[in-house]
């Protein structure tokens, strides 16, 4: 067990440019940078911002310490008056930005980070790694929550994503409208709820799949779920009710043509009386198997590879980009890089969410060059304003962080679902629900 | 800074199976467990083992401390017998398996665990994450590495990968023939070369261009690299060499049709008189597009997105199963689930690759369903066995953790790569690059 430091979660050429601009005199002008994606992850209708809490969370850790300061002077990443600046680094600026649980759009200002150069350049990397990751996976499993209905849909990837992604995966996946994980971690640290029986080694540790059965129920109890399908899914029914009795809470089906198969047991288990009996199906699922099985007698899925890993995005593709800063004379200017082939908008942003009758009908971002909050007078009665202040002075808002945060995530992501146009509960490719307009002032 | 255990890192079933074996007796029975995968993630030639390292490392951390066993009390997860028994856990078994950095191939037996059922089956989760995720990232490095033949390849990914997964992920690279790394916590902790020195806020943070790179200049030495796709590049190289001198180390570009703009830069480099002067290019690169600049005049590689995601496979998709267990008498068993589209072996395996001078010729996998360690006869005088003892009793093998496995496994890598038949160097998708074989006892 060792203490961790989050501050070398860094590209090095963070610490590079603040060298430089140490010794240039830049490093203490006033900047603001801005976190956004240029496209939504996968072509999708909507995208759902996750992370933020955590990214809010990990701020208290990203201090160098004695081991990170020991790494920096010995590889001579940087210089003596740059370790200094380092030992007492301390984020002071101030964040705002979306809500987490939130859904945005190409252009969102999901995060702006205000602070000198120098402290706030050197968040890039963690804050992208942060909401690239857990915007991918909730935005996939946002489709999946909107595809499983009211059916109850657990998160059991962890295997198939990094140790730690996999918690951050779980607490993403909740955020997004699953109901449960596998992961433990996940519920001690997030408070996320956990779920899960048995695998095919429990069977397979038995002399038989009977004295297995006969074991779980006795230790966990009639509700349980038995794993049928180890060996024969038809005799692993029949076994199943014969040990537990019509009382059995759940068997589970892990492989096979899952409408086919899950058709089958339902009526096997009907015509033994088990009419109570739930069928959960965890083989593979993805967004689009489970529209799938829509029609099919099937009560909860559990999903694994696919939304850990973005359903085929396994990342948001958000950057972070400096977009205004103080000039020599103290005033401020909107900046952006120019090559043409990723336009990026320079100022700062305020962000509102148009909507009609309760839905929404776009996305519209007002820019100025210029630093004053923007206060813009909306020809639009029912905008709704995204941003809202997550750090100031660096003082980190408590109420989004820890399990607190995440339930307001949740509970804040299911309210605004229900601003989707129709056509976003889509699940092909196309064109973003509502359209990102600029107002430039 | 929080102490950690890595302990909750863990699927809920598997504790609930550690609760009712315990309560039936089979929690003590030998068994052997192995990790494989069914195929090669992404239909490529070959696939590279890589985590074998992080995991061992990991394994002193697997201990259930006082947060841990509260969480799994106050859910109840499990039982106070339960609780005793994980207060008291340390992995006492023995693992061997294949070398990190080894070649791997459907079926190969990557990992194999022998413990009691109770302390192995909860290593499932923390060692498919592991190896799921860094393989994956390894064996697409690899042909990154192949496709960029001499040339410095870095990786630059750690922004578009879960915080510490990005640190796995640029060790992984490292392992699998990358040079060096963007994220400091891998410098720090596994002892991977760090680069990296100025981003387009650097430009953007300057009133010019000119600026910007006169104080880089100043602060970093005319061997730095200037970042020169802010504005316009081929004023940012007329402005860097005027800066710099000839003498400049290197320009980068993050933009553009890069076969064509990096064929600009080498001639208005060579006709300003900077013919030493190098370009190093970093704009969505993947195997492919590496492969496609081998014609090119770029110097350096700097790879992010694509690689840190496994280059569109993001896991390798491996599993734990059990595969032989003591009955109640004490024999051994070999065990596998039946299902018919998820074939497994049961048995325990020792696995050889046979070579035909120097070539690996197939991967030769010997089965018994018996326990006996299998010093097989082979016919094949090439054959190198794949399997080394990784932790004895619960004591781990230090040549396999820390930065000494990381060298380690770099150069064995490197060593192995040698013996791929030239057909597996191809990147288009295809059957694995030898067979596997299986021997039957």
């Amino acid at each position: 067990m060792t203490a961790r430091s989050t501050a070398l979660l860094t590209d090095r050429y963070e610490l590079t440019m603040l060298d430089a601009a140490l010794r240039d005199g830049t490093a203490e002008r006033r900047c603001v940078f801005e976190l956004f994606g240029r496209r939504l992850p996968g072509a999708r209708r909507f995208g759902v911002v996750a992370g933020t809490g955590r990214l809010l969370g990990l701020l208290a850790d990203f201090r160098f310490g004695d081991a990170e300061l020991r790494y920096l002077r010995d590889e001579k990443v940087v210089d003596a008056a740059t370790l200094a600046f380092l030992e007492g680094y301390r984020f002071t600026g101030s964040m705002t930005g979306y809500r987490e649980g939130e859904l945005y759009f190409p252009g969102s200002p999901i995060l702006t980070v205000e602070g000198t150069f120098a402290e706030a350049v050197i968040l890039e990397t963690i804050a992208l790694s942060i909401l690239n990751h857990d915007s991918a996976v909730a935005t996939a499993a946002a489709r999946m929550s909107i595809a499983a209905g009211d059916r109850p849909l657990a998160e059991m990837g962890s295997r198939r994503a990094g140790e730690d992604s996999a918690v951050a995966a779980a607490r993403a996946c909740y955020i997004a409208g699953f109901g449960a994980t596998s992961n433990l971690e996940a519920g001690r640290r997030w408070g996320v709820p956990t779920m899960g029986t048995a695998a095919h080694a429990w069977t397979l540790l038995h002399d038989t799949e009977e004295d297995a059965f006969r074991s779980q129920v006795e230790a966990l109890g009639v509700g349980t779920t038995l794993l049928v399908d180890t060996y024969d899914i038809a005799q692993g029914v029949e076994t199943a009710i014969r040990v537990a009795g019509t009382g059995l809470g759940g068997v589970r089906i892990d492989s096979g043509d899952l409408p086919t198969v899950a058709a089958q047991v339902r009526e096997q288990l009907d015509a033994l009386g088990a009419t109570g009996t739930k069928i959960t199906v965890t083989s593979d699922l993805d967004e689009f198997a489970i529209a799938a099985l829509a029609a099919s007698p099937v009560d909860a899925y559990g999903v694994g590879t696919s939304v850990v890993t973005g359903s085929g995005t396994p990342t948001a593709g958000m950057v972070y980009k400096l977009v205004a800063r103080q000039d020599a004379a103290g005033g401020w200017v909107g900046v952006a890089k120019a090559s043409v082939d990723k336009n990026s908008k320079g100022g700062r942003k305020a962000a509102f969410r148009t909507l009609d009758a309760g839905t929404a009908t776009s996305e519209l971002i007002s820019v100025a060059d210029g630093f004053e909050q923007l206060e813009t007078a909306l020809s639009h009665p029912d905008a709704r304003a995204l941003h809202v202040p997550l750090v100031v002075d660096g003082e980190v808002d408590p109420a989004f962080v820890g399990t607190v945060g995440v339930d307001a995530a949740r509970a804040h992501h299911a309210r605004v679902r229900e601003e989707l146009p129709v056509t976003a509960l889509a699940l092909s490719r196309s064109d973003p629900a509502i359209p990102t307009v600029y107002v430039e002032q």
